[in-house]
């Protein structure tokens, strides 16, 4: 961030607003959760075991819940793939995700897909679809998961 | 059909091209699978179980695979969904999967993500993100998913 670098391609922002949301994540802040996501009532996530939500009074909930019992999430992403059509985009990833919480930790790793709208300039999350891999989580982890 | 009705809006026009889908994956008629996916390299899919496959060329192998060792795929879907942008759309919908095989039958509720891209007035499927909903098996029915 130090000298301004060219200009970004769209699909460089969306990687960034991708990662935005992953921060987001770790940081167990729901300021940030709000920051990266559109607050439109037909916004949806779909978390592991979980129904489908519907709406971002909804999605917020849930992050709430979530961030209220975990104490520490470490998450990283790869194979992160984006594709930009006019003011939508949308990304696959796979998340590595730890989460600790009072009584242990789980590991697992889960197959995202991120839909984003492009709104002033801005790319915010609209919907949110995770999958448990059961067969993929690394040697050495538990893989239990809440 | 009989008659033409009122012009369809955007959404009525993405839960038909998602219905055809469907009837697309009841017929086990690659031709008509192909008839409702963008063939581009860029799309993608993901089928419970399986990894992320990329571009049209792997999606349609998928098909051809599942195809054949499927003698009879019945499959249902309910609370459709639609959110539309511009030439983008996205629907969330579950899926009541009964599949039978040479050597039995599988019942699944999918929740299932899909995303088309309007081309030439026509939605095209672009990307296909399943998830099985492991409690929410049918009552009296197998659970059993390969």
């Amino acid at each position: 961030m130090a000298t301004p670098g060219p200009l970004q391609t769209d699909e460089e922002e969306v990687q960034e607003a991708n990662l935005a949301f992953y921060d987001a994540l770790r940081s167990l802040k729901l300021a940030r959760m709000e920051a990266v996501w559109l607050h439109e009532p037909w916004v949806r996530c779909l978390h592991p075991g979980w129904d489908l939500l519907v709406g971002w009074e909804e999605v917020k909930r849930s992050w709430v819940d979530i961030f209220r019992s975990t104490t520490q999430m470490m998450v990283s992403i790869s194979r992160s793939l984006v594709h930009v059509v006019g003011d939508t985009a949308w990304v696959s990833c796979l998340e590595n995700v730890t989460s600790t919480y009072e009584e242990g930790f789980s590991t697992a790793v889960v197959e995202a897909t991120n839909i984003y709208v492009r709104r002033q300039g801005k790319w915010l999350l609209a919907h949110h679809h995770s999958t448990l891999l059961p067969g993929q989580v690394p040697p050495g982890t538990s893989s239990s998961v809440q």
